[in-house]
């Protein structure tokens, strides 16, 4: 019997975060790691070659970690304009797996939130948006029509509050700005927003924030370029 | 200001299915690929340095191919137990991309399903199940207590059915078996059920089938080995 293979291809043409090449020279620029447990962090680290081992500082994160620690780490971020990295014992972090308060805080505190070595955009929704990675929702494409798209964008921050889902979605790059639109004007100010878009290139974008805090930003949206969006009340 | 680096890392510890030269080598197996477009499947094959470009076969899989020629193809894979490749213009397939109907259809006739490059078990069981990867629901840990975890199996249930939604959740290892024998318990005799384990490893398993077929087969579930479940109406 045969088999058939699904293989991810990179995101982007230029894609540099898809090869192990530049996922080691990533790591290698980081010297403090978060991580569920050190004994799985080192293992990874020499796995992917870090060069000074003995000199990262591993910090770990689990759901006794209290939040003044992730506080702490996040000021340091910031203060020494470091690289950090974020790690679970296997697999994605943030994804039904510890990270995502941490995500959510970086980002509230204008820290740049990037991966490297994955090729599912919306595996990276769901890691760089600090929405929640324990039950999320991948809605597709909402409805063309305005009020029907409306109507469902409604429906599923209702959702989103009652089940405490996050909810992804994506749509045809040139209606992203008119679903942009609705997002902001539907959603409630206090909810969070995520914005992502030219994953794998260097140009890459995550952004969570309130409506009310997209709407009183200077930001202005890209058209016509392959974006996700998300969001949770 | 600092970047916080989200990496994934090996979704096993031995995991063959992440490292390029893995990839590279399980492309060039293949002399039969599936994909969105010509252009891009001939640039994907060249990134990943497939040896013999000029003998590849490349069909064309989108929302135009009609059926019957993806039963030549599954015919094909069965027939001369060879390796087929699946692949996008960009990222994973049979996420928000064509091949779900052939993901299920190679299930349904025994055809081995994998995939090398993704560390992300959430990931890999949108892609390998068959199951809608237009609209999904990731729903983490079901209730513990048996009352409610098994509403909830029959509340999701019903959502599959009227949203058009797969769901996929998961269990710590030791409830594992219970979850497994409550999911064949409570969902509907032709509900497709999948179900995937050990991804990254040499024992990696997937497989769809209905909940009537699961409970015909002699399949024995394996206790306390990290799974994931899924199901659609």
């Amino acid at each position: 019997m045969g088999i058939l293979y699904l293989l991810p291809v990179p995101l982007h043409p230029n894609d540099g975060t898809y090869d192990h090449q530049i996922i080691r020279n990533t790591v290698s620029t980081c010297k403090h790691v978060i991580a569920e447990s050190t004994k799985m962090a080192k293992r990874h680290l020499y796995y992917f070659g870090h060069p000074h081992l003995d000199a990262v500082k591993i910090f770990i994160l689990n759901e006794h970690t209290p939040e003044t620690e992730r506080s702490v780490w996040i000021h340091q971020i910031q203060q020494e304009s470091s690289h950090w990295l974020l790690l679970s014992d296997a697999g994605c972090p943030a994804i039904a797996d510890p990270g995502t308060e941490l995500v959510l805080s970086a980002h509230r505190n204008g820290i740049t939130v990037s991966s490297v070595g994955i090729n599912c955009s919306i595996t990276l929704a769901v890691m760089l948006s600090g929405l929640s990675g324990q039950r999320f929702l991948f809605e597709g494409y909402l409805p063309s029509e305005t009020t029907k798209r409306r109507a469902q964008i409604k429906l599923l921050e209702r959702q989103s509050a009652s089940e405490k889902r996050a909810v992804f979605c994506i749509e045809t790059p040139y209606r992203n700005a008119v679903l942009w639109q609705d997002l902001l004007l539907i959603l409630h100010p206090k909810t969070l927003v995520f914005l992502g878009y030219h994953f794998g290139s260097t140009d890459a974008f995550s952004k969570t924030q309130t409506v009310n805090a997209w709407k009183n930003s200077e930001f202005v949206f890209k058209e016509k370029v392959p974006c996700i969006f998300g969001f949770m009340t």
